[in-house]
């Protein structure tokens, strides 16, 4: 075990992590949504680790948001009781670990439309009634209904449906959004009530629209991942400066083949080819001008030209990965470190968890 | 275990493998080989299952490449015995990894300058040396010396270091650069010869210049990874049809949110976000005009405007990815199966080694 040890003497590449950075991270959040009056369930699927989920709750969220059947499994293994999957979940096996999982904690799933509301319903039945809620596409493009009628209709039909409890409404809203989210939430409750039907959560989401849920007054709790340890998507949303970001992935020079090319060690196997609308592939905070130009899985090709500063073979560098849930999937193990002195290191219980 | 089941009964998302195709990948690669009189020596990375790698020898192949010293690890515990590792090597620890790793198997490794060079140096010594290849940029813009100057004055340091033999000449060439590497690799080995160095290996790679490894007539051995499995950027460069790609992802649609617009449940931890210079993320087999606009980390989402066909909710699709290397290391598993009847499931045993 590396405890005790510093970061630098850790191979690379290697994702660590800032205890100090994180624990502010979780703790300014928690902060906001008790100033507010709202609860938070953070996603888990930022660092797929109980034991940062059980900080987190430890702060004073209200449960665990996961992504699917398999994440949520290991997280109730672990003891969490409270847990959200925010997935539309089809096919009969899952529909049993399901059925198995609702007996164990506390669970609410999503639909967004018939054929997974019709599919659950003929998984459960009405001595232990699983929780769904209706997700709405409020402008993100991805999953949910489409405007306030048809979340009312899903709600009517999920309410209809042996085994089944209507539990709420749930969006993942694009970014800056909130006037969008409010008119579509508010319409829904009204029509809601019209109908007679009672809708305990609302549930709004996302790290970048953290710090603004106070402007969707309808929300009753808000979702976030990102948040904990930030990253470059982060910063360039303005919800965070660079000294925020806790993951850092560190990464050696191996090789300076011209005045303008590094090479670093830390492929797309370590920071993943999500750009998130970025040109390049994270930043090198010790060399800003520097650009990660191009990835193959086990290189980085560092373009030098607009840095003064070209460092040296043997070089290590701290790289602020542009989107940090998925590195965080990437690694078996995150090593935490409190001023560069290894803390602990935890394996990522829920890494590869796709089904 | 799911042998014998049908791949239609596995829980998506997942990766297929059809053991036919592969075997057919296999084999015309190491007949063209034979049939040229080259050495041929398959990059792990793209299946890291050690029982793939075993074929490929069983076919003829010479040894196995590898790209760090965690895959060469794995790969040596399960018994192979002829092992290059192409990447610069730099760090006390990984280098005595090393040298344990050099009492094991008949090891290569590449350099393209003297930090790393006279890093080796200092780790190994001359009862046991250490065979070490030049890496040459041919063109591709990664790693590599820039001229047959600069490989020779490499060369003459590996030489001259205790601990060190200078084995040969590497080059992970850019596609359709044949000319140029011949031109690369011949005028260096005529100022080898001249300098007194002999040169046992000349080593060209890519599955993209796979088939015409003929045109480099210095080089003595190939290596190449992804023609095994086959993608869509192997189709795009010519060198297969979509019937010659081995890997599939598996994937259901979970909702239909609008007329043009399907949600599948394989994001960017089943498909990775490589683009490999395509607009979207990898093929729908039976929906070839719909498109993979976005990946979020589970979700899908695909863009059917220009599909006639629309696919319903709940039916299963398949998909050709951009790059399946990547695809691999995102899955602990990977079923292979015969007709759509599950063979086998092999675990990705060198999946996530970075270091």
């Amino acid at each position: 075990m590396s405890v005790g040890l510093s970061v630098q003497d850790l191979l690379t590449p290697v994702a660590v992590i800032d205890e100090t950075v994180m624990e502010t991270n979780i703790k300014v959040a928690q902060e906001y949504f008790d100033r507010i009056g709202r609860n938070f369930r953070p996603h888990i699927k930022t660092h797929k680790i109980p034991a940062l989920a059980a900080l987190q709750l430890a702060y004073g969220a209200r449960g665990i948001n996961c992504q699917k059947i398999s994440e949520a499994e290991v997280f109730a293994d672990a003891g969490f009781t409270d847990i959200l999957i925010t997935f539309n979940m089809l096919g009969k096996s899952r529909l049993d670990r399901l059925k198995l999982l609702n007996t164990k904690v506390d669970l609410q799933v999503v639909a967004d439309n018939e054929v997974v509301v019709d599919g659950l319903s003929s998984a459960f039945s009405g001595d232990q009634p699983l929780k769904v809620l209706v997700e709405c596409d409020t402008g993100a493009g991805r999953n949910g209904v489409q405007n306030p009628d048809a979340a009312v209709a899903l709600a009517k039909r999920i309410d209809a449906s042996p085994g089944l409890v209507f539990h709420g409404l749930l969006t993942y809203p694009k970014a800056s959004s909130e006037t969008a989210v409010e008119t579509f939430f508010s319409e829904t409750l009204s029509l809601l009530k019209k109908a007679g039907l009672e809708c305990p959560v609302v549930s709004h989401g996302g790290s970048p629209s953290l710090f603004d849920s106070d402007l969707v007054p309808s929300a009753t709790e808000h979702r976030a991942g990102t948040y904990i340890f930030n990253d470059r998507s982060m910063v360039r949303a303005g919800m965070c400066d660079f000294d925020d970001c806790a993951m850092h992935v560190l990464a050696t020079v191996v090789s300076r083949p011209t005045e303008n090319r590094a090479v670093l060690d830390a492929g797309s196997k370590a920071l993943t080819s999500d750009l998130l609308g970025f040109s390049d592939h994270g930043l090198l905070i010790d060399y800003p001008e520097a650009s990660i130009a191009a990835l193959s899985e086990e290189h980085a090709v560092v373009d030098l030209t607009k840095s003064g500063k070209k460092p040296q073979i043997g070089e290590r560098v701290r790289i602020i990965p542009n989107h940090t849930c998925v590195v965080s999937n990437l690694f078996d193990r995150l090593v935490f470190h409190r001023d560069g002195v290894v803390t602990r290191i935890e394996t990522v219980a829920a890494r590869g968890q796709v089904v």
